[in-house]
């Protein structure tokens, strides 16, 4: 008998080391629907992933893609800088009517570029710059992305490492409960502020998420939010909430600090703001932090006009009303219904979960569990992954338009996988 | 008479003031075609500003079209970060066989999320923790990108101001001719490597364009980039060429740095290697320097499945065999010959012009004068942008496609524009 | 009548506004002699400030002024840079007899130029050659010197923003009773080392004050202070005790650390190491720490003779046996004697007292209360300083020869000012 | 035939392995009397390095050394902090006199601390504070002092390595004939500055030696200084002169800056301004930049008494009149002569000098010669140091107040010591 070596795909050979989710599952993704992925051989995947938060609508929403396929087809302009463009423009009336003015929100909108990581960089920036200081606070386990600037406010250790230089300027706090509820929050926080003596830079801004999704899905309390609200107005900090994965509806409402009824002074929105997966992402600021000089922080895919046009369309299909929002938390107790359960099933694991709207995270006693159970999902055919400095939070982030047959049928495999990984 | 005011635009009132481009062109784009843009009033523009490099295939060109509405109609799959996917595996093969193999270059390639400053971070990031030093050598008028890292390289005052924080871990060095030939290549470079009490941190790496296109068109001589590659070779220092303004063809050859025979350590593509001017980015690297841990630089948006699709009908379409190389040097030839004769017009003026392939710059005594030019480009239907640090250069940039005729017209245009403005 | 202006002094007109003491008691001294010291009027100040530790064995002590005299009258060699000398050996013998051996540490001592922040500078950058890492934990209301080095770990925020330049690669925590209790010690600070995702930079080093003089006399417990020695060696960070003002005998023993049973891997001394108020430093540590290499640190004053002499002369003439120790304790309860009396009549006026050895703080409810008794205590002859953040508390610090007559005379002449001061 | 293993000395066994100069004369020192040193075997040295610069006057220099016993004797105080004291008023007065008014110069004194790298720490922190920029141009092969402030802006590589965190905020430029004369004065640094595009951070200041001793003897001509402190003027930057090893005499006049006939912003000295070698230090800037908060910048040893008697009576026994710069030229003289014929001798070994005053340098074409001729003068009983990156330049530092013979002497065994080491 002779065994014949697989031969190494070309992802092995050429792409770099870097590489990560492709590791996670090993297969070769070919088209997408709704909450389904599939594979090359036709195999199919229910999506509990949903593209890190960028696929609130689903893959390839077909009230999206109509509008992007007859964009493309009349020759839309497709690149444009920050040029004036009709789609440009279309967007940004959609957005002042549908999500500013319904929430008595006055914010100038800037394209700082299409990443996550562009919208932090934009807004540390501007902080730094409005208030003439250097040091901003972030959370531990806070996750705002790879370029330096918003690296330098990230907790992951390894991911820091690769940056080759200290990260300065940045200080973290502790995120709500990380001490266990032995101390009050904000205590540390308000001693060093208050105390000449501390040793604390000044910060120009605070930067947090209202659930922190890779950190952990660690779910802040609308008392907390409105706590640090209240400092950063009293202790003359900017506030900076990075809505980048949490915001367009993710916990409910569009944005994620909605429900603490807090007005951050600086958001950062990007993954589903484009709507159908493509590159976009949004800076909001109050008009009296608006001191940019023009061109002063510029980029090359500020202007992706297909992404306005999905975008258009995606607030338009699902924000002129609260349907989505009221959905999205129907869609979570479902999901809370199911954790009860198996945490009930398995409570001899120490299985324990928290969550909001459409983000949940799963532990176990054993941090080692969340691996193996994603692991053993993804033989099952269902998209899970893994969060949280150790990776031991399983994160359940299905499409908000998953429906509540998927819903089921995927918190079965996750309940099949815990119970095939025991 | 009453006169109507007019009412501000949605741009002017909801768009931060950080916005450029759409204050130089004062109208609002509707669509695009090959080498041209039009209003939504219908007027039409020749374009040779090019998405500032990102549309050397031209506008939604058609090639590239079809196959990328193909894809979106089959759904294929739009977002998948760094998962395998089918689109992703054909653009590698495609990126192998048609760009690597002929060239002899043997890169890992990196997705470091979509855009030029993504690319730049990674590069820099790479650099550093290969080396285990924090100083990069960037060049004087240098421009690699806005966030921290790669605004810290580069060299624009303005820009560099916007980050709040002091720039540091880099050191400026003069660019090709910056000193006007008064003093040898290197001099002061070489010095301050072999004197170990100069007070140079030993730097991971150098940073560098072969043609400076925000910088004002500078252009490095093949030799002075070929003593740049050997004293990087002799001071154990990484090259890295950013290519991304510069690469997939603008010069002539797909990568920039062919000419001068130089094989960068590292190397930055983005803009047009999208082909549709769509986001996307690579950064290259000797297989050596792949030391990245999993994950450790990551990002929602590398992997955006309809630029790799036009990416790689781009590659088949222009870069199966040297026409468009070739056909890119005619053209610059074609421009060459109509600034000789607008300059020797001009002479009066002051006026000069540099370039190579098709990206060329053209210069007056008096600095303000290019600006005056592109205005009344504008006015006269054609796109020109300024670069340099007083914005004293007419930048000349159409597609890489755009044709004899409509290079004859825009030529025509421009030299309308500066009689216009004597 | 004629009213004649006072003509400013060379201090006002030549002096730099940065001058301090000199403000708070203004008076021009000449001589002194044991606790007192002598203005030109010949008006006699008891000094319960003490060079603000420089002075432990009192002005001009005539046992050190003998041998200095003597070295001085033979041409012993006054500076030599650190070459060898006679009296730099003498020193260094006695130090290990006296000091070392008898308490088993087996330190090696540099001479780091002669002051504090020299002394703690060497200590940083030792600790960081010798673990690669560059962030070092400092404490609330730390003060270790006014060179870059040393002030990115001090507190004050006024001195900190003298520095012009961001103050980086430090990381302030709480020192011991900073959150009233309110929290378990060290929870904050163990809990950022042992999670990967908690955003700090590992540090190289912990530098700590057993008793913070400047920071408002706050008295670490000798617990707390055993609980960070074990964190630092659980954790992999060096241990720098800054004994800069609370060595040389100040608590009780030569060095302040003693009575928690701790051996740092980094000690910090100067101030009354010299014995005769002249400048000397010395930066002691592990031999396995000794990785400099020859002349990595230096300095002109390294190697001040007189000073070695006078050092010298101390150790003999009190650290050969017990007996200053001793006293030291007796003389603080009988400082703490007093102070209990002095809070009792002014319980009103929420006065409270710490401290150890012969270092005490006072303070009040109203903060600015401190100030005032200083100023009246200065009037009445009596040399008291404030410190702490805001200048709140009264910092009583005699020479440790005090007599106990002239204890009971200056803490009479306190309880004076703070009743003159109601 | 036993052989004895030498026993280690107490500084091998116990003193950092950072010492330096013990190792190169491996004697102990004991007496020292104006040009020579005697070790504790009775022999001794012609001292040609002066303490580095701190002994101009000598070393126990009888007209200080009465002044400085008697203040002893009588109890003057030592030991002040910045109080008020006579010893300081006097100081001031004499300083006012002999040293400011004839030369016309208004600058407000600091005592920063009394050793050089205290007066640049001080220098760097006021000239940050005042311009509000953090960036400082240093040159190649500059000499500032080891805390992190001072090492930033010093050239020397293995000492910058001992920082343990990267060095910023400082840019080289290169020194008077760094490029050997290949390119005009300045043109980098000012194209740098008038470029806006050129990545150069706008400094706050620069910081220079006119003659840089440890750098190697490297000799700024007057005409170079000039231009630097006009190019200082029209670019806003402030002119710090560190004349702590060049001031006080060394070049002739008491500042070493006065040849050139400029007036700096701010000026270090340290050193010899203490007149025994004693430590102590100013800084010395115009009254408009005295901005400081009184304590802004502190420290325990800005008051050593002793130091001002020193001072004082040094300005008055050499700088009432000029006799002392003349015969310091008279001296160089004397020294040029003696290499000329040296280097005359010695052309096969490509000898050649360079130098100002009493400071000189002597260099060969085989950079490892200046050690062996160094070790060889010591045999014979001559102090001489190297100074350079590569230990590669002879420093010849005689203090000021050598005899013509001593000087005869000490040449012709410098002389020797080079024809010994052929």
């Amino acid at each position: 008998m002779t065994i014949t070596p697989v031969a190494p795909t070309i992802f092995e050979t050429r792409e770099s080391a870097v590489r990560s989710y492709c590791r996670s599952w090993p297969t070769v993704f070919d088209r997408a629907q709704g909450s389904r992925m599939f594979d090359e051989e036709g195999r199919a995947y229910l999506d509990f992933f949903a593209g890190a938060g960028a696929l609130n609508y689903g893959h390839n929403n077909p009230l999206l893609k109509r509008a992007l396929l007859e964009y493309l087809e009349r020759d839309g302009v497709t690149h444009s800088l920050d040029m004036g463009s009709v789609a440009k423009r279309t967007f940004l009336e959609k957005f002042e009517e549908l999500v500013l003015q319904p929430r008595g929100l006055d914010y100038r909108v800037q394209f700082p570029g299409p990443t996550g990581t562009n919208t932090v960089e934009a807004a540390l920036k501007l902080a730094r710059k409005v208030k003439g200081r250097e040091s901003v606070i972030s959370f531990t386990n806070a996750f705002h992305g790879m370029s330096l600037g918003a690296l330098a406010v990230t907790g992951n250790s390894m991911k820091r490492a690769g940056a080759g230089i200290p990260l300065v300027h940045g200080t973290p706090m502790p995120f709500d409960n990380y001490l266990d509820g032995l101390t009050p929050d904000f205590l540390w926080f308000e001693r060093l502020l208050e105390d000449s003596g501390s040793g604390l830079n000044q910060p120009a801004a605070v930067i947090v998420e209202t659930v922190q999704g890779e950190g952990g899905v660690n779910v802040a309390r609308p008392s907390w939010l409105r706590g640090l609200a209240e400092l950063c107005a009293r202790r003359d900090m900017l506030l900076i909430v990075d809505d980048v994965q949490m915001g367009c509806g993710r916990t409910g409402p569009f944005f994620s600090f909605e429900e603490a009824g807090i007005v951050p002074d600086i958001v950062c929105l990007s993954k589903s703001i484009g709507g159908y997966g493509m590159p976009m992402a949004l800076t909001l600021f109050r008009p009296e932090l608006d001191v940019w000089e023009p061109g002063e922080h510029n980029g090359t895919f500020r202007g992706h006009n297909p992404a306005f046009v999905t975008s258009a369309a995606a607030l338009d299909a699902y924000w002129s009303d609260d349907h989505l929002e009221k959905q999205t938390l129907v869609k979570g107790e479902q999901v809370a219904a199911a954790l009860v359960e198996l945490c009930a099933e398995h409570r001899g694991l120490g299985a324990s979960f928290r969550g909001r709207g459409l983000i949940w995270g799963l532990t176990f006693a054993d941090t080692r569990r969340a691996v193996a159970v994603c692991r053993r999902a993804f033989e099952l055919g269902l998209l899970v992954e893994t969060s949280g400095p150790k990776s031991e939070v399983v994160k359940v982030m299905p499409p908000l338009t998953v429906s509540p047959d998927e819903l089921d049928e995927g918190l079965a495999v996750l309940g099949r996988a815990v119970r095939d990984t025991a």
